[in-house]
């Protein structure tokens, strides 16, 4: 089995990605030549499949210290399973491709729990990362082998296990003549930045902050649960940015620290949010200022990110945006604001579709597995050495 | 990598077993020749290296609805796997085997949470099984390529996840002329029995019960923390049993319910044995005599389950007994005493080390999944069909 997938040179891989948004599952059908940095990619299909009102409130607990426990996450293990399977099968069919003409699945999983240092209280916490949609499940459901559960080798070479898609950017959008930031817009920020005809040690990538994160809980409380996100940054676009209470975000202290850096759900979750927004309205803010505040907190933490690590050792021309965020217009013409020198474009424009793009890069990172390629950055990590991440299921 | 590995026809597999008992990690070092049912094994080291009381609680609370949370989980995930890789690197070492002559590690790894079916109250706690001890984190530490997590790939193709020793212990102890049983006593009891001559089809598996859990958390009450099993059985022989308390441990429905089945401590657990203990000292027995009771309620609820599930069907001769509870006389001589018309053993007479049984057999199941040979058997787990279990992490 193993053999005769290693065999085809050529290979139709299904890509899953189930990020921080917990907006639902993307899935990318992809056809990958070869491996390793010459291999060729080309999108066949993508779909995304949202999630439920329900199932995203329960993920949102299972993201949290105290409505969580173990019983939850192994039962949530295996039902995300199924939905990834599910995914799977529905994304073949929107594509009119047989299951059986999939050669590999290669799937992110749903981060429930990152922590990328020690617990200094709990001694068991340690340094440590949780995906969870179990890859049994899926190769078993599918009958395609499946790779997943990438970040958890990075980490145990030293690394943050994250960010990954820096790998598959440095493949994808370096230029021998123009600095480029890749920059992803899911639930978090994250960056990669490449240096013209750069090397792979002199990318710079990190997590900036909340990418739709903080936009997306203000928007669900602030309608009382009716809207999930700020379709294209309407209601932002409606209000004025405080900038008073703006300058108190970007005092977080996350923004000061040096990459290599990560973030999640545990920072800027729906704790962080909630009592920011009722920070804001102590302090008179009408709803849809507050929406253009947390809209223009994530621009700014962007640009902010750039101007202290990247911009003082490396001239970039362009910003390629990509994740659902590319689509709110009011964030990226905020972003667009704050960066004057910089063209920002959405990364469709350099042919890649912004909304599959994460999961183009997990398929990628899959076939890699297989071939036992290296699939980490260390630059980006922080990794001791490059290795290879996944974990691999038969069907 | 892998293609090196398949071509070695005799490997050097390190077999890791962390049970329900949470008494710590036994590592065993097989050599395996050939894979699937020709396999032949020959254990070459074993050691065993206990938890320390801390980690052993903390596991308990893992081990609960409400005392764990997700950054619990993540956490231990993640310091087992290291634990697990030192296992490996220690059991090396005592046998004085250099890291790289080992070609292969199989971790069963450590189950924090078993739900054979759905959850009728909380709809997104489907059935599924939860093993921790990170196998990236292995194969990392190690160097070594790790196999593991096999049990969720029988879930998935419709079985109980367990008992998956049966596999093993067809191959190993199946006789022409005699039925027998293997019955390991760990944390939870688990029986194969297998007919004169039998197929695998005819095997009949499953839990029997608890196995030393309730003993050992008596003991630990009762002693006020200073001892955490009962050696040898020496505190149980010095009481006496009180049929009137064990009659109604024996009520519990668990032992009505008809093959397959499985149990472990979210039924026979901290809780269970901290309210029986309670209603035990309510009704005036001594501590002798709740350990004696304990210790009678594995022997009776094992001989129960052969009554009424195995005897009626097949006639067996031997009953071999493995894991810790094969060290404790009286509940041997119990056992016996339950079972007049078969003769008692520990596996250790049928060339078996009964400590290194589990582990052996996880070395075996680790094999197979490398070689693509299916490693449930369908007849004890209740699966749809065999398949290959296991999940693979690189170096
Ligand atoms: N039309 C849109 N307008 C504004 N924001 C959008 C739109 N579509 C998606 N988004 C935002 O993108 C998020 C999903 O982005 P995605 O890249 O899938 O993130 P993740 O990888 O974290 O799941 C949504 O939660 C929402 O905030
Ligand atoms: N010398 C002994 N006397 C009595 N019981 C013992 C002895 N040694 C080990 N045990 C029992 O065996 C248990 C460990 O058995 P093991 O087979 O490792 O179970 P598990 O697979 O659940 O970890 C201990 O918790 C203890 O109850
Ligand atoms: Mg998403
Ligand atoms: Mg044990």
């Amino acid at each position: 089995m193993l053999a005769a997938l290693l065999n085809k040179r050529t290979k139709l891989v299904a890509g899953l990605m189930s990020g921080t948004s917990l907006d639902g599952i993307d899935a990318a059908i992809v056809r990958i030549e070869g491996a390793g940095p010459g291999s060729r990619i080309e999108m066949v299909h993508f779909s995304s499949y949202p999630f439920e009102a329900e199932l995203r409130e329960r993920l949102k607990a299972i993201c949290s210290t105290d409505q969580s426990s173990t019983p939850d996450v192994c039962g949530m293990n295996f039902y995300l399973g199924a939905r990834f399977a599910e995914a799977v099968r529905l994304a073949a069919n929107d594509a009119g491709i047989g299951l059986a003409e999939i050669d590999l699945i290669a799937s992110h999983g749903q981060t429930v729990w990152h922590l990328p240092t020690d617990d200094p209280v709990h001694p068991y916490r340690v340094r440590s990362t949780l995906q969870i949609g179990d890859i049994s499940v899926i190769a078993k459901e599918t009958g395609i082998v499946t790779v997943g559960d990438f970040r958890t080798a990075d980490m145990a070479v030293g690394g943050q296990g994250a960010p990954l898609v820096p790998y598959a950017d440095y493949l994808l959008l370096r230029d021998e003549r123009h600095g480029r930031i890749a920059q992803n817009i899911g639930g978090i920020g994250n960056c990669t930045a490449i240096p013209a005809g750069g090397k792979p040690e002199q990318v710079v990538a990190f997590d900036t902050g909340p990418g739709n994160m903080i936009i997306d809980q203000a928007v669900l409380e602030l309608s009382g649960g009716r809207l999930v996100y700020d379709g294209g940054g309407a209601w932002a676009a409606s209000g004025s940015v405080r900038e008073d209470l703006l300058a108190g975000l970007m005092a977080h202290p996350y923004f000061a620290l040096p990459p290599v850096k990560t973030t999640g759900r545990e920072m800027f979750g729906k704790a962080f949010a909630a009592s920011w927004i009722a920070e804001a309205r102590a302090a008179g803010a009408a709803d849809a200022d507050i929406v253009a505040t947390a809209t223009a907190f994530t621009a700014r933490s962007i640009a902010d990110g750039y101007r202290r690590f990247i911009f003082p050792d490396m001239a970039v021309r362009d910003v390629i945006v990509s994740g659902g965020g590319a689509r709110n217009d009011t964030l990226l013409r905020m972003l667009a604001g704050e960066l004057p020198e910089q063209q920002v474009h959405r990364s469709d424009a350099f042919g890649i579709d912004s909304d599959a793009k994460e999961a183009i890069v997990f398929a990628l990172l899959g076939c890699h597995f297989v071939h036992g390629v290296p699939n980490n950055m260390p630059s980006a990590t922080g990794a001791r050495t490059a290795t290879v991440m996944g974990k691999l299921a038969l069907p």
